[in-house]
């Protein structure tokens, strides 16, 4: 029973097909650099803002829930799989809200909304329910890094479709499902893949026009699928739009939408990400497998975190926070802005977002800024880190293609973190453009 | 895009394989009863006890945690995947005080922990890990219903081991592995399941005796498996003993544990359901792998959950608290045993557990407790559910010999509704057994 007989065995061989394929995440690898390097600014972290962080709103809050002994018991015990019924409610009238539409439109109906924990369970949930190894999600380039893991970890496929400055472009993705449909593989695809408000990595929002084509587009090569081919519109970052940015309806807004779109939002980077209350509207037989899923996962998001957005929601002060909270990052994102003026070369593309936690910058397709390229080390010998873009493309795209692009966060840093990791990525990537001249 | 076009498509034929075989919850059968049948006493639910509900506790501990403005930011911000150091910490020092073992032992050292959202969810993250499809798991007869359905949902089999008063019967245990090995499908097996304290459903804790003697009959099939075969020990239960229980030690303190036992607790039950943090210790490549799959579902825990039992753990609440909660629950099981002496005819066999939410009674044979027995029937017509046996044991069984078994609770029922739902049951069991002479 000694170490001897354990090591005879190879440490992964036993595990299930998913335990052996998973990946280390990117993330990790970031987070052991930051480790190493205690003194590094962290341009990477896609945290959310510390010092304006709900501290008063929550102490207020949870004094009001704790207030009468029977809503307190409440908060203290078991739930039910779906989620509490007033958030459910709430939940359903707050996106029926931000599209001005009316909250018994078809779309946002409380049976139709489910509560977890994070919106990243969610996506999760939804994949399990629906993606078998092989089958085939249609993704942006680039995309969100975390959700391509767990496509990964499923051995899913994807289809990469690259992005105009509204959304995806729609030739390309004509151009896919074209291929698709005649290599027979349309069968496969089961979804598309839609971060539609200033997406992580790009800061790119969707327009409606592109929300309408993409439905129509997708629809129409259902009949060749053979079944329905879902659009997940993953809105995670739709509240934190700065106050000058105008409103996009979502893809829930447009006919046939009730039997195709899956809507994807949270509450936990628009109040507080300590309190992870994601949410999904989503046709009902889908529902309720994701549900029975979630039952096994664990039966019900706290109840405490649960109720403790109901009253935020209810009180008021999770608006007042969001308001708050969208001037400030604004704020912080121009800062950003006007230091990268300053700092950055002129080879290096990069456009302002208009809410999100990104900004997104290109450099010469010469200049790599992969992890093991020399910007990135340099960056480090800087001591400042962003997130290399090749993480957030999808693998069946040639990883050439996609490395010489950044995420940058003005999300955790404060003001002078930001003054102080552009001006030193801005002197390694001045150092890797002259050198490159 | 009209409801015609949709309907043309069968609902569930595009999900995965998981989305079209995961079956409805037992619980949620249950639970539809309750809501058609308002007045019913469900001694069916596993939930705990309301009105001892920590809600003093969680107050002092809220104000506290939120008393410094950095404190209260780091429970209201992202953590990271494992856990935060702390609770991991923390943990590893509870588990190894109730073995009265050194906190430096090697099975509980912090770097073992993870902290999970629920320990369901731990179980259904190493299931992932460990299990495909046809993969084997040796489970009790009877079993914990949520886990035999995550097993179901993945298509990995099981093989149910009949129980003792001690825990599993070893002659069993040792004749299933050896059919397991001549067969050959002893490649196939992964893990050993035990609820090894105040089991759910049967409320039997395993001996350590039985824990020694599994152990080493596992192990001692590995070389025919050709790989580790784990043994989970679920402690769910284990804080919930009656104060006159004595402490058995877990597994972890048996020679040969360390990179073969996972050991998996919550603070759910023990300290508030709706605070829903369980956690996990269990050996490095297999936490490796769990916390890859975790990052998926959730990346990390909601940390103002976590920091909510930190400071119950060191602030002592938490173990004056459990210990009310253990006397309140033991002089529950007391007035249930009574109630059950009084009202149940003599034909039903049953013992009083030493902890946990249940017992376990025996019909006669020819008495059906299943959900559409007559006795089931007869018993939500006098307006008390209770769970029926059948969905405690796993599919490998045939149903017909484990179809006269029923779990009561004694968790979140209060005295009287104990004394009124016993007596229903009472009379519905009276009267199927006389029918029956």
């Amino acid at each position: 029973m000694g170490s001897k007989n354990n090591a005879s065995y190879n440490d992964q061989a036993h595990f299930s097909e998913l335990g052996r394929r998973i990946e280390a995440p990117p993330i990790a690898w970031l987070m052991e650099q930051k480790l190493k390097h205690p003194d590094l600014i962290s341009l990477a972290a896609g945290f959310t803002d510390s010092p304006s962080l709900p501290v008063k709103e929550v102490q207020t809050i949870f004094a009001k829930i704790t207030k009468s002994n029977k809503r307190a018991m409440e908060c203290l015990q078991y739930g039910v799989g779906a989620g509490r019924d007033q958030l459910r409610q709430q939940t359903a009238e707050q996106v029926a809200g931000l599209d001005v539409s009316a909250p018994e439109g078809p779309c946002y109906k409380p049976d139709r909304v489910i509560i977890t924990h994070g919106s990243q369970q969610f996506l999760y949930l939804l994949t399990e329910a629906l993606c078998d190894e092989n089958d085939i999600v249609l993704v942006e380039a680039p995309s969100y890094f975390v959700y391509l893991g767990i496509l990964q970890s499923f051995d899913t496929k994807t289809r990469s479709v690259p992005m105009d400055s509204d959304g995806m472009n729609l030739e390309s993705l004509k151009k896919t499902l074209e291929e698709l449909r005649q290599s027979g593989e349309i069968r496969k695809v089961k979804m598309l893949y839609l971060v539609s408000y200033f997406q992580n990595p790009t800061g790119i929002s969707t327009s409606l026009e592109k929300k309408k084509a993409i439905l129509r587009l997708v629809k129409s090569y259902e009949k060749h699928a053979g079944h329905p081919i879902y659009i997940l519109e993953d809105a995670a970052y739709r509240e934190l739009k700065f106050p000058d940015t105008p409103e996009t309806p979502s893809m829930l807004t447009l006919p046939g939408a009730r039997q195709r779109v899956i809507y994807s939002g949270t509450y936990s980077k628009s109040f507080a990400t300590g309190i992870r209350i994601g949410f999904a509207l989503l046709p009902s037989p889908l529902r309720t497998v994701v549900m029975r899923i979630k039952g096994n996962h664990d039966f019900g998001t706290a109840n405490l975190l649960q109720s403790i957005l109901e009253e935020a929601l209810d009180s008021g002060l999770y608006q007042s926070h969001l308001n708050r909270l969208q001037s400030r990052y604004q704020s912080k994102a121009r800062h950003m802005q006007k230091c990268i003026q300053r700092s950055f070369p002129d080879e290096i593309e990069w456009a302002g977002p208009a809410g999100g936690l990104y900004f997104w910058a290109k450099a010469p397709k010469n200049i790599s800024t992969g992890p093991r390229s020399p910007l990135f080390k340099k960056a480090l010998k800087e001591r400042v880190m962003y997130v290399p873009g090749v993480y957030t493309y999808a693998k069946d795209l040639n990883t050439h293609d996609c490395d010489n692009a950044m995420r940058i966060s003005f999300g955790n840093a404060s003001l002078e973190d930001i003054r102080q990791g552009i001006e030193r990525l801005g002197s390694a990537l001045n150092a890797q453009c002259s050198r490159k001249k």
